[in-house]
């Protein structure tokens, strides 16, 4: 999967061994005691012969100063690689920000392995000595493109990497929702709502209600019914191709939720529409990476019991 | 399972034949034109010797004035039998009221089987009159009691039927609960929400959950989680003699739902505790009347596909 | 989705307004009295001007000798369509072989709507008149391409249209299984056995065993345990394009099953390999028809409860 | 729940601060090198007080001939206690032939946790001696007591502590099975199989199939359709005072299974029967043990993901 970006190489790589010039570290926001830790990172990049920067808030928090701070937008126009430190949080975060620009990221977890962050804080070195080199595994992810339309008029706008998510309020009773696939009516579904999510999504919230995992390589979302009062009403994977319509036909205080950022008081008749993003979030692994050894690691699967 | 509640019988029936005296009718509420039903049903049991009264919203909403129009304490201290027509909604809304006073209810269904209201509208003079005669099945219902406690004092309590409910608000992400039972610690659950159901609730929204099926005559109640973060939090069945206890450890405006009885907003270390209610709803039906065919044909087993 | 197959059209087709000139009929095997609606079909393609055989056991069944009888490569050589009578498991049957030859399908039931045979009996002339005149859904399903290697040397091939299922014996305790992607290690699997299914498997065994419906024009599989020992081993959907292999770690008796056939006592260290066949079944739909209509109905998704 | 049986301590203790005066000590067939460890715990009984036994099979595969060896039936009418050395197979096992007799069973572990077997060798010292003094916490688990029935008469008995299994042979595709409860007609169900599972056996094969857990204070069992056809055939939870009954309806090669014994080639029309047995399996944990601390380890409930 390693696919050269050869443009963006000639570019901007005045040192020769170099696949990645000028990489910006990106670091969890509120971590106390992270600011050692950047540095050591930003130290070393730079003896590696990289430009380094620091994302804004990172630069912020921790004080270093020596470094030029960059904002999202202007990371995504000068920099070549995100290097990100934090849990799976903080690469979402930044990487739904930076999927736009086509910028790579690499993430470094401080302990516990993330599904997507999992170059361990311990073994640094030589991964990103390698990845810098050009030596590593692409893996990109889909993102989805929401909106959501009332009476004829986009009102919203978000893109999610793990999914969008249509529900119920606390305390209200199931809601009613209308699902439609390219046009095509699929089903009334009463439920406490409706997730849609990608791949990447696949591993969180659509998994505790029942979703299958989806490997990134299939062109699919899967659409997930939280509880739904059809029991026949099961997990469905669709083709990313398709635009999924959601509108909501009964239920009082229903919200709509892409990744963290949500949306309440929807009303009868709005539709959140689901598209495929164009854009496409490129994380970059250690050459060896396998998808599926941090499936079996995170979720447990050879351990006994 | 006919339990021949002599006492009761004794002290009210002067009619020899007749198992239960008087009989009020309780209707479904909103629903336009059931006057004509209630009117027929009034004069069918009057016509077998019954006294008949009208649940008081039952009275006004059909107008049937003829009738003396009770209160549901006053249906508690006098009828020897309610008769309650529409779906299991509306049985268990009164059902829930009447169960502290003793008082058997039996089910009319007009079109829709329900899961306790059973005997269909056109089928209802053969049924009526053999279980006037006292010849019917005893179906018990166990009940939930449950109480809110803050800061060591109770703020709540309520009487549930189907289930209690524990859950997060609909924008918020998902709330920590830690959950105990009979003072043991049992887990701390991040989740969507926790249900604790009865038998009757098991076949509601427990049963979306992913919960199963729970039969009357089991002493127990189903926990069933919501979503759970973690895939082995499986549904767990518990003796209905135990207390369970629900703690808000963390997630903003979780709300505790008690069939259809909201409270919002708990705060942090809010308790919720549910135990058997001491009362005990006393469904009755026709001879023959099996649970499993009921389950059976609502839940389509055997319907081939 | 309809995809004019020029080539063929011109080459076989003497009546200008026929996009299928020469229509092959499969009736069920066994079934009593089916000889009377094969005729009927026969004289109406007749009627409509095609040329109209009968596939060779339709023909000795029936005994309608008026029509040529071909075996299915003389079929795959000749025809340009197959009208299939029969539920979803004839047309599976007669389909697995026929894909290799790229000869499209339709099928027509005769009373229980089918997930792949939807043309009701009762609707056959409207639908076959604008399907013979080129109107159509063209709806293309992958199949699987299985082998098993024993000892480095393949002794069993076959191709699966629904699903490639590896198992335990009836009265063994669970096997164990090596599952490998593209040669990357997923994990030992302990289970009663793994389901390895296409979207047009994922509404038969894989449905029961707890896996997601699949959307034809996903390109993907999904590989289902069935009844885990590891609660976290759930169903995860693979990419086509990718090689699946299963190997036997212990469990005495275990068989492989390709759709209905089957390969008994497998030994350890036999592995089977999943690909993607290279062939693709061609099925034919009226216009209009959608994959969520036939879901809907299927499933039951909007009969309420 | 620590029930002291008055009976059976007065009749055997000469030694008046033991609960046990006579114990027998059981330990993991074909473990090699358990020969030191079953050593140890003898001793340490002995020095105890007690007199010290040792299972036939022990005896023989630990060549510690110093102390009397027993059969199980030598067991069941001597010992007070018997001293269970293993997982939770070697205690279903002897468990199963103890329970007729009433002796209760202690389960000691060599490093991993079981459901049932709770006691670490590491700190066998301090809670043997103080359930020797009687401070235990009794933990009756409920048995299954099946038998077959073909034309008529039983053809098969066998008692079973974790559950009961109708299934499938390995190659054929799903069988049908008409389950009756107490002579109540509640479905024909086509899957893999059935399960019946006591509480015991709910943290086994039921809990792979689906099922939920069940507390051993609840008076039930829990039936476990496997990848059953219907998706609405959910897991049930029966009164263990009810009679299950399961009739061969279809499917050639069925068997039915008791814990680990199998009785293969079921053919059509026959009848598994399931009861409740009349024993009970008498399980001591030390005092403190909590039902609840044993799940949430097993199922790894707490340790984030």
């Amino acid at each position: 999967m390693t696919q050269p970006d050869t443009r963006r190489h000639e570019a901007s790589a005045p040192k020769r061994h170099l696949r990645f010039a000028h990489v910006a570290i990106v670091g969890k926001y509120q971590a106390p005691g992270s600011g050692k830790v950047v540095e050591t990172l930003a130290e070393f990049l730079h003896d590696e012969g990289c430009d380094v920067s620091l994302e804004r808030d990172t630069a912020l928090n921790t004080g270093l100063l020596q470094y030029p701070a960059l904002d999202v937008p202007a990371m995504g126009r000068s920099i070549d690689l995100a290097l990100v430190l934090g849990g799976d949080g903080t690469m979402l975060g930044i990487g739904r920000q930076l999927a736009r620009y086509g910028v790579p990221l690499v993430g470094i977890n401080q302990g516990r392995l993330g599904f997507i962050t999992d170059i361990p804080l311990g073994a640094y070195q030589d991964n990103l000595r390698a990845i810098l080199r050009g030596e590593f595994e692409e893996d990109p992810r889909s993102l989805l493109a929401a909106s959501v339309w009332r009476d004829g008029r986009c009102v919203f706008e978000a893109t999610a990497l793990n999914d969008v998510v249509v529900n119920r309020a606390g305390v209200a009773s199931m809601i009613e929702l209308r699902v439609e696939v390219d046009g095509h009516f699929v089903a009334n579904q009463r439920a406490d709502g409706l997730i849609i999510a990608t791949s990447t999504g696949s591993t969180a919230y659509a998994l505790s209600a029942g979703g299958p995992l989806l490997h990134p390589s299939v062109g699919g979302w899967i659409m997930v019914p939280i509880a739904p009062h059809t029991l026949s009403n099961r997990p469905i994977v669709l083709p990313s191709h398709c635009e999924v319509a959601v509108e909501i036909v009964s239920g009082k205080d229903a919200s709509a939720n892409f990744d963290m950022q949500s949306l309440t008081s929807l009303l009868h008749g709005d539709r959140i529409v689901v598209r495929r993003s164009e854009h496409t979030l490129r994380l970059l692994h250690p050459l060896g990476w396998s998808y599926f050894d941090t499936l079996r690691k995170k979720l447990h699967w050879n351990e006994g019991a």
